[in-house]
């Protein structure tokens, strides 16, 4: 038997430990082509609490009583295929378990030498590659240009300012904590706690680019800063995830016309086919440690859930891992 | 003398009477290089209502004691260029006068037996090209796509509506009158009057792109019909531009991520290069009857007021004209 978190209630505005149990289930044997996994590290990301309500967006919600689905990573305990052997470190998406199997093309074999295998999770995996997509594809930033990330000290934002400092830019950065303001002005970035100075002053040069990852007012700050033809990277909105009625937007939507803006969203999973390219450029900036990276772990499958909540609270540095 | 209308004060909320003035004043005379021209139609439009609050956006706000600027058709009465010669027809930017001087480079003459020079402020003017721009170069707009446009019978949106079904669209339009709705389904559009059937229920099957000449309530029924990927044609606000204080944004502006839409702004004096494309192809349009157009026509300076502010009550079925 091995344990997992399963969804048994949808949760109303924050998540609680009552839309959750910790089960025993029976481990489970990998068919031919499949391949047995014990989760190292499973992920909590903020996106995963839009399945959590059960709607479809563009990807599907949580059924109640399925395992708490995400990404993972661990190490190959068995194997049916000849791609994988005993003890290989893959990345995976077997969701909140200790123990899983998978079918052998949706893993991905880990070189443990050459990054931390749980950096397949953040700055290597979707967050760092959510970062490189904004940056490139949507915002089409250029060397020069002034931008701003909120949460910046996050998964997605640590990686998304430090990308835009290494294309060339200036780059502005809100974050809720000293610790995370000394982190990032450690790497570069001219960064400012929200707490203490209003974004609307810490803005009040002008930018050219804002990477949303919070929303708010964040977005309102950021739309009254932007120059002519300024542009939002509109990845996330951490601060309204909760909220159990959404909020009116911000009051300044009108410099969208007058400032010629463009709003523009996007999810990861449609650039999947870029994902080797980004690879390729962020494990070679790793390596020479021009991307930083920060992980905040919980240890035990049995405190995912906090861990998952404190996403909301901005517990973490980095990227935030629960470790099984 | 002649007779000109000056702005004296800055309107708060709607425009009334007592923020301006009818005076007379000295006939101007040209020097080289410049014509004098009779006004026969000046024009009121709604970008005109930010300008009257004298912040610089795109455009210079007006100066109080300054005639109220804008776009106007009339006749060379006196030419001191060689390109002009008295009886010519042209556009020009003299604003809410009856008789001004302009330099002949801004000028652009008019055949008045090809379209009757009335529709160089309208069908075959600023207007005209905001909608040919905005679905072409901003929107993107492909055959097959259903496009939902507010104001659909204002001069943008009427003209908006019908380059989408020309361009092979499905095209769904609001506006706030029987007579208004009756002539968009005349030109084939599938037109609703928003003050009784609700945006929401009119948008139900889902609308790739929405072309905005309203925002409001109308902003945010199109986020929640937008399919994936769908875009917003950021054109104006015209339910805002009379507010004493922003109000806020939509509720559901979370949809931009969720479903990857893009809202973009754009302001037509930027493209004006591509006005000589515009020019022709929409003209061959009206000549062929393919692109109609209506003009509400309210007669003598003295009423540009009424003409201006009855634009955000919707008393236009069109192009809202002032013949001086």
């Amino acid at each position: 038997m091995s344990r997992a978190v399963v969804l048994v209630a949808r949760p109303q505005g924050e998540p609680r430990e009552s839309d959750f149990e910790i089960r025993d289930v029976p481990d489970p044997e990998p068919a031919e082509g499949e391949v047995l996994v014990r989760n190292a590290f499973v992920s909590v990301d903020p996106y995963m609490r839009g399945r959590m309500t059960g709607v479809r967006t563009y990807i599907a919600g949580y059924e109640l009583g399925d395992v708490v689905g995400g990404a993972s990573v661990g190490e190959v305990v068995a194997s049916r295929d000849e791609r994988f052997d005993t003890g290989d470190w893959v990345s995976a998406a077997l969701g909140w378990r200790e123990l899983g199997v998978a079918k052998a093309g949706t893993l991905r074999k880990l070189d443990p030498d050459a990054a931390p295998p749980s950096t397949a999770l953040g700055v290597l995996g979707m967050p760092g590659f959510t970062a490189w997509v904004g940056l490139g594809e949507i915002g089409g930033v250029e060397a020069g240009e002034t931008v701003y990330v909120s949460g910046a000290a996050g998964a997605v934002g640590s990686a998304a300012a430090q990308i835009a400092r290494l294309r060339g830019c200036r780059v502005i950065g809100s974050a809720g904590s000293d610790a995370k303001v000394e982190w990032l002005r450690s790497l570069g970035v001219e960064a400012f706690d929200y707490r203490e100075v209003p974004a609307r002053e810490a803005l009040a040069d002008g930018i050219d680019v804002y990477f949303d990852n919070v929303g708010g007012d964040h977005l309102e700050a950021a739309l009254g800063a932007l120059r002519p033809f300024g542009r939002v990277i509109a990845c996330g909105a951490i601060s309204r995830y909760n909220d159990e009625r959404p909020e009116p937007g911000p009051r300044n939507l009108g410099y969208v016309v007058s400032k010629r803006l463009r709003i523009q969203g996007f999810i990861v999973f449609d650039h999947q086919p870029l994902f080797p390219d980004f690879l390729a450029e962020a494990s070679a900036w790793v390596r020479s440690g021009e991307l930083q990276y920060r992980e905040t772990i919980v240890d035990g499958l049995e405190h995912a859930l906090a861990a998952f909540a404190g996403l909301f609270h901005g517990d973490n540095v980095g990227k935030m891992l629960v470790r099984v």
